[in-house]
Parts: C-alpha cells; structure tokens; sequence
C-alpha cells in the first residue's frame, strides 16, 4: 500500500494507492465518516456495470444504505442538466448533510460527481474511487470540481477537497490500450515538469505489462508530485500552471476536433513535443530533450502532432480562458524535469506554439 | 455610515450601510478589486428597472465594463436551469476570474446571484447589493447561496463569502409596505433570540415613518449580530442553528401554501409565536413573553397564524432537510432576548409545534 498525503489544513485527506483496494473502501469510508449513514455511488455506463456492484457490496457490509446514480459515459453528460438530475436523485435518495458521495469513474465522474458533492446541501462528503489511469494521477487530485458549459470546458464549478482517494490500480485492467495510454501521457508530464527520473522509469519498461506490473509506484509518484504542488497553490493562482505542460496546444487541439478525435493525453502529448521543439530550437530546453519526449511518446503510440494548421489551433487557442487580457502563461522545459512558467504577451505566441 | 466587520479570517469582509450608498458603489468595489476590469450585475425584472442603470453608471464611472444579467423576478427563478442561462451569459460576456459579480435585489437574486458567483470558472468576486429589508438583513450576511431544487428549496448551493456588502437603506422606499414588514419579521427575530433593546425599538416605532426613519441603526444591528453568529459557526453545523427561530414552523407554513401564500417573514411571524405560546404554557418561557410578541407582530400586520390544521403543517416538516435522522433542533426563547437550541425527539415535535 503505498499513501500520500495532501496537506491542506483544514482540507487534508489521504491518497491509498493499492492493487485490490476496492473491496476495503466500504470499511474505510465507514470509519473515516462514523456519522455517515447512506452513501451515494456516482458512476457511469461504462464503469457502473463493471465495478458498482463491489462497491455497493463493501459500503452495506459497513452498515451503510447505498444508492446508485449512474450517468451516461463520457464528456457529453458532464453538463448541468446532468449535474441537475444527480442532484435531484441525491435529495430523492434522501442524502442528508453528514452523509457520504463516492465517485467511481473516470474524470467526468470524478468532475461531475464531486460538484455534485460539493453543491448538494452546500457540501457533504466526497471520496474518490478513480477508474481510469487519467483519474487515478490527474483528477483525482488538487479538488477541482465542474462541469462544461455552452461557452467552453470546465466553466462551472468549485475548489472541493475529497475526505479520501481509493486508488485500486487493479482497474485499470480493464482499460483498453488506448485509453492507459491516455493517462500515460499525464504521468510523462509530470516527468517531464519535475521527476526526470519517472521519466526515464516510464521510458524504460519494456512494454505495457512492466508498465502495469509498476503501476502502483508510477502513480504514487505522480500524484505525489500534483499533491506537493496543489499544497502550495490549492486555489490555483500561480505554480499549479506547472501542471500545464503541453495542455495549451493540447486543449487547442482536443477542442478543435470536438473532443472526439484526440484524447486528453494524446492532446497533452502533441503539446509536450510541439512545444519543447520549438523552446529546444529557441535554445531554451536542453538539446535532446525533444527526441527523449519523442522516443517515449513513440514507444506508447502517443501522438506527436494534430495533423491540422497551427493558424486553426490559435484561433481556437485565442478562446481559451486561460487567456488573461493581453498575456498568457504556458510552461516550457529548462530541461526534463524541470518545467518552469514563461508569461508571454498574445503576440508571442505563434513563436512558441504556432 | 454604520460598518460591520465579517471576521472569517481569509474570507473576512465589511458591510458597509447608509441611506444614498448605491452611487458610490462603483469607486468602492473598483478600489477593492484592482484586477477586475468587467462586472456583471445580476438582478432581476422587478428591481433592475429601478436601480440598474444607476449602479451600471457608478461602476462604468470607476472604469469598469458592465453587463446586466436580468431574471425573471419570483423565487420560481431560483432554479438550476436559470442559473445555467446565467453562467453562460457571464461566458458570453467574457468574464475572466479576476472579474466581480454584484448581486442587485432581494434573496432570490442573492442566492442565485451568488452560486454563480462561487461557480463561474470555480469561483469569481461577489458583491451584495441588497435591496429588500429581508435580505439587507439576513440574506446577505453568512455566505449561504443556492438554488432549489424540485425536491426541495436550497438543496443546491455553496458557502461562498462577498467580499463586500452594500447596503442602501433609500432603497427600501420602493418596497411595498407587506415586503417591508415581511423583512422586519426578521428583524424582531434577531430581537428575540439575542437583542431584548432592539425588540423594544422596533415594538416602540410609532408608524412605518418611524421605523424608516431609524432604518440604518436597525439593519446595522441586525447585521451585527448575524455577523457574530456566522464568525462563530461559517459552516452551519451548530450556533448558527439560532437563526432559525420561528423558522421550522414557518418554513412548513410557507411550502404548505407552495410558496404563494405567506411570504418567509409572515411565515417566519407565525412560527416565532405559536411556538413561544406553546413554550410559555411548558414553562420553558418567560411569562409575558408570547404577548410580547403579539403585540409587535400585530403592531406591523403580521400573521399570528396561518389558518391550517397543524397535523398538515407536521407532516410537512417530516420532509424538510433539517431533520436529522430521529431528532430536530429548534430554537425556543428562554425570555424575550434569549434563544437557545433545543433538541426533540422527533415524536416530541408535535408537543412543541403542532
């Protein structure tokens, strides 16, 4: 078992990391929340029919009543009229304030559901049973909560700390190559922003089974990382943009093509490379580092580029909210590692990410 | 002027009251947010007409960018598919999270106003203007904000601070005389449970001329010893319960009439009397203290009761939220200046309130 824990005051809680955790979190939830007497599972189509039913079976062995509210999987549901009805069937459920939400899912559920937590009653307790690699690394720390509006990705939501994360890496076997990957390129990220040596663990297993057979180290690791940072910046007003690398260019992309041609991490990927060529070429990144992001990029069938015009993409980049009247901040690599934030003025931009 | 501090450590923030402040408005909030260059008014049919345009100059005058987010007035609005319509218009408007959203109007605005406020890209700055006696007294102090849902009022909300309150007493000139007094039920609230000199002034005002007259000593009181409260108890998981004297009973009358017969104070007025009338004959109350109260309601036309079975008004408080497994805390007066909570098996409820 490995456990980290994030340190935010009033808001601290524990990360477990664990293969075969998830029959035990009944039991960890009860004792965490003695006062908690019903316990609502958020979860999707996808996951539900895989894993709720183990859920639902470890929180009643602790004497709590469950309720199951599931969504339908994917970015389309994490909206408000979604958001609306997980509420309403929390109230039907009769959740009272000092009872219990659980998401078991990816990051929309983990999104989606912890607004939900975080709204119903003006907040109850929330834990976070994340499913996918993405969610296990990236979402399920750092307490941002939402979901999308009309306008754009993300735009409604909270600063909303779970009382625990349950990660049973064990999950993830049911995960397609695709979508391990996916979360992959997160944990690249976080190599590449401040661990060189995940980095080059990452870049060195053989295949994806020593991958796996690592899983619970690789993400121990990573969300030990997000959670140093989110304890300096819990409401994301500077460093956390750390966490940024390669997801300007990747959003652009993602958005660009409806979220339906690229996933989060093949965005994040292209962002990654696209970016640290150019810094490298400007003389900003060590030399090699592009062609060591490339390598392993290579080596997990991650993207190196859209195929679509970089003019497309700053249109589209121009929209996003991170822009801050004339200036934007993107992160580069000083070298793997060490990612730094650069503030540049909206003229510059092409020069980097164009 | 009268200001009263909001000591919540990180989330501290003054209430500023005088008769004439609404033009002033723009130079504050400009001063106190140096970043903001837009601001979004969100007010509602009824009072934007009034007060709009006025407080749109004062903040184009102190340089900033306005939009009016106007719904339809009535707690009908209080819904998650209009605050849905209102968080798009903040992203069409192009607000960015240094940006603020001032609140103009009664609670319906307020509430709603504010979860926008602690939604929009997680969480913007949030002004109150409130125009209501109701909320310039309660509403708008203790950073509860929500939406209701089908299942129930303010199943959906936050605890999101302002970080400012402007209070306007020359706006309650407008106000009808029934919403005038619906908010001064309140007020005598805060007479009952903390502040017996208070209660006497208000039940020694000759007229409404008299009362409008002393308007700001009134509102700064009432603020003042909500603001200690909610120092004591920002979550709402103890002392804060306080505030709900005459509420549980009030808050079944009101929803038994869905909403269209009794406003909250009448309902507020009902709950506070009947329920003393009942504590004094236990014993649990003061002599003398029942008639008291008549007396101010009587003396302001507030009901004393509201001419329904209690066995109705019983099973309708079986549903409300605040009920807590087996057990409910009320708020009984001890004397005239003395609330305190009290806890009841649930089968003891019909004992103090039916």
């Amino acid at each position: 078992m490995e456990k980290i824990h994030v340190d935010l005051g009033a808001h601290a809680y524990d990360i477990e990391i664990e293969a075969g955790l998830l029959p035990t979190v009944g039991g960890k939830v009860a004792a965490l929340l003695p006062k908690a007497r019903k316990a609502a599972i958020v979860s999707d189509t996808n996951v539900a029919p895989l894993y709720a039913a183990q859920l639902q079976a470890s929180l009643e062995a602790a004497g709590l009543a469950v309720v199951q509210v599931v969504i339908e999987a994917g970015e389309q549901s994490k909206n408000m009229t979604v958001l609306s009805q997980v509420l309403e069937q929390l109230a039907t459920a009769g959740l009272t304030r000092t009872d219990v939400l659980l998401t078991l899912g990816g990051g929309v559920v983990g999104d989606l559901g912890g607004f939900a937590a975080a709204s119903y009653m003006r907040g109850i307790a929330f834990v976070q049973v994340p499913t996918s690699l993405l969610a296990q690394i990236d979402s399920s720390v750092g307490g941002k909560v939402a979901v999308d509006l009309a306008a754009g990705k993300n735009l409604a939501g909270a600063f909303y700390q779970p009382k625990a994360v349950f990660i049973d890496t064990n999950l993830l076997r049911t995960l397609s190559t695709r979508f391990l990957h996916d979360g992959l390129a997160e944990a690249i990220k976080y190599g590449c922003i401040k661990d060189a040596a995940l980095f080059d663990k990452i870049a060195g297993f053989a295949d994806d089974a020593e991958l796996l057979a690592n899983i619970d180290s690789v993400v121990a690791t990573c969300c030990a990382i997000k959670a140093r940072i989110v304890e300096e910046d819990e409401f994301d007003t500077g460093l956390r943009m750390l966490l940024n690398f390669g997801h300007t260019l990747g959003h652009a992309v993602e958005q660009h093509f409806g979220y339906s041609g690229f996933t989060h991490g093949e965005g994040v990927a292209i962002g990654m490379y696209q970016l640290t060529a150019r810094t490298e070429a400007m003389g900003l990144t060590t030399v090699g580092t592009a062609a060591r992001i490339k390598a392993v990029l290579e080596k997990y069938n991650l993207p190196l580029a859209a195929g679509v015009e970089k003019k497309e993409l700053l249109s589209t980049m121009a929209r996003d909210k991170k822009k801050n009247g004339s200036s934007i901040t993107i992160i580069i690599l000083k070298a793997l590692g060490e990612g730094v934030l650069q503030k540049l003025d909206w003229q510059q931009v092409p020069e980097y990410l164009g």
